[in-house]
């Protein structure tokens, strides 16, 4: 088998730049371990920043997106018992963010791959990148139980932390960055309108709590637990009184209850590793790097390394010129700094460290204050949320 | 001996509440425990935010200040060789500071204390302030070899961290808010000028390095330096081989030399302590409270605490009304906490920790991007940094 550039993974990176390339007049085959079904029911991220929806509209993969996708202008701070709304557009110059989760991305961009894109397929298990440093690398993969090999004159590795793309590029060229943190999220989806129509991001004494949705039916929440801990130990009576006291104010504003209808707890990293790219082999998204979700820049970061790579492909395509491939791991790497800054420090002014002291504590609130106070501590951050330009 | 208003200490925050006082016909006695001379001689700050420099002003005390202070329109971020310069008056609607030393501001304030003032007793050794929870708080001091009583309508402490004021406020009232950081700064005065006509922050892997200066002629800079350095222990060759390393830049700007004059190390420090006030005892400045020098706000801070003391007990003898003065600790308490907070941010910028990983340098250089690249976050440092609006 050969293409001009064989994709590792079927996550949202791996789909988008396999439509950016479909739309480029570039081929691509798509490889993903998992079945159709287990890609489109796992539940990841949920917020696309302006202009990963500009992205995919531009795709031709927003027509869905535009009808179900909730536009938020706005998120909720709360933090003592008091509520401030940090406003998107009256701060950036009219930037929002969108609703949409992943999973209802990846099932777009599915379909359209089946529809008329080139080869997608499910089950087959990338098992190494061979020959990156050269211009004909190869993907050995397994599928329908035998081993095959890709030929291609480009890979993108899209399959995510536990990937084998990253693993090709030799560790003494590699540099790795690194933070776990001592807490984890348990997220829990809920059938019940959620309680207030834009994000809640609430500092409590007794941990971060996040209040998020995935349709006006469904709600989306979470709560800060113990590095560790077990999801089935936690009753759904238990989440929604913590949610309950983690969201308090001090005016009438309520939590509704309805069915948990599925729970997990999900564990907290950033990692960078240095260089994206090696020889012809190009890594994007959680192959390359991780957030904290604190930020909501999982999803929109590995969008941007995608859009990064397709641009920089195209040029060659056109020019006969390498500059942008080259360049592309430098690229990429100034966007995502920037999203690991910013979701390092969403993730610190939230959260309760279990050794904070009462120093720390007072420091985390009087960055609330702050930023509820000065219009330029906040449009720093309405910046950060509705997204960092690409490239 | 019996006056209205008991000022422990002659700092600047002593001697410019006495000031204030004296200006809106309020009697006060001011007691020192050291002698004239050293408190003319002690090295301190020596940058003046906007508002503390209208105060003085405004009390008379700024006519040397006026004539010799240095206005100061942005200062310098020096990382990765690079400059960054941040334009305060154009980010923040024209403010700016002074660079004028604390001991020059002692200096004016007592020549005046000294000519039309109420008493400033030097070596007036504070040994306890008595009876702070009641109508008629007292202090009791050594003078002249005999111990005495000053009889006070109010007990202002200016006396600093190591004063008796505190002492005076039940531990089981109190809470303490503390951190220590594992590094100091190696303070130098050079007969040279300054090698740059603004103040320079600088970021370098082998840590902190700080050009400011006392005068056109007279350079003061500093070194990060481990926790518990001799000064001593650094030769005048030694110290301006390090500061050369670490304002290292791309261009052709250099470091000039001269004779350094004097040496000493400060250690670093956050401290907060409420609520500072107890019944007629009120506590301003370093005996409230304590930051890292990075921000330059400690004598900042002092001027707003004084200023919000003589405002309050102003307000109390022409109406009547302890409004003000009941809510003094929490006036103050906002902007000090918001100078905690600001202080923190510069040191943890600037400084490398010992124990920093990669990952932690890497957001450092993040966030010095962020800030030359972002004029949200580059107008949030210059509002702090010519300082929080008083009361």
């Amino acid at each position: 088998m050969r293409t001009t550039v064989g994709i590792i993974g079927a996550g949202p990176a791996g789909l988008l730049l396999a439509r950016l390339l479909h739309n480029a007049g570039i081929d691509a085959v798509v490889l993903e371990s998992r079945d159709r079904a287990y890609v489109e029911r796992r539940q990841r991220a949920g917020i696309l920043e302006q202009g990963t929806a500009d992205v995919l509209r531009a795709a031709g993969a927003g027509e869905r997106m535009d009808r179900e996708g909730l536009r938020h202008d706005g998120i909720e701070l709360r933090f003592d018992r008091r509520r401030h709304r940090v406003d998107f557009p009256a701060l950036t110059g009219g930037r929002s963010v969108t609703v949409y989760a992943q999973t209802e991305v990846c099932k777009d961009l599915i379909a359209l791959q089946l529809q008329g894109g080139g080869p997608l397929l499910f089950e087959a298990e990338a098992l190494a990148v061979e020959d990156a440093g050269t211009d004909a690398p190869r993907i050995r993969f397994r599928h329908e139980g035998r081993e095959d090999v890709l030929e291609c004159a480009y890979v993108v590795g899209c399959d995510g932390f536990w990937g084998v793309a990253r693993k090709a590029i030799p560790a003494g060229l590699a540099r790795v960055f690194e933070r776990t943190y001592p807490f984890g999220w348990l997220g829990v989806l809920a059938d019940v309108p959620p309680s207030h129509d834009e994000l809640v991001y609430a500092r409590h004494d007794r941990g971060f709590a996040l209040l998020s949705m995935r349709s006006p039916a469904v709600s989306r929440l979470y709560l800060q637990v113990p590095d560790g801990t077990d999801a089935e130990a936690w009753s759904d009576e238990a989440i929604w009184d913590e949610l309950e006291r983690r969201f308090e104010t001090d005016d009438d504003w309520r939590l509704e209850r309805g069915p948990i209808t599925q729970k997990s707890v999900t564990p907290m990293r950033s990692y960078v590793h240095e260089p994206m790219r090696h020889g012809r082999l190009f890594l994007a998204g959680d192959a390359a790097h991780i957030v904290p979700p604190t930020g909501a820049k999982g999803l929109n970061l590995a969008v941007g390394d995608v859009v990064t790579f397709a641009r920089a492909l195209t040029h060659r395509q056109e020019t006969g010129s390498p500059q942008l491939l080259d360049a592309y791991s430098a690229t990429c790497l100034r966007r995502v700094w920037q999203a690991e800054r910013f979701s390092y420090d969403m993730t610190a002014l939230l959260h309760r460290a279990p050794a904070a002291t009462a120093f720390e504590d007072r420091l985390q609130l009087a960055r609330l204050e702050r930023i509820a106070s000065s219009r330029a501590a906040e449009t720093d951050l309405a910046e950060a949320y509705t997204g960092f330009p690409f490239g």
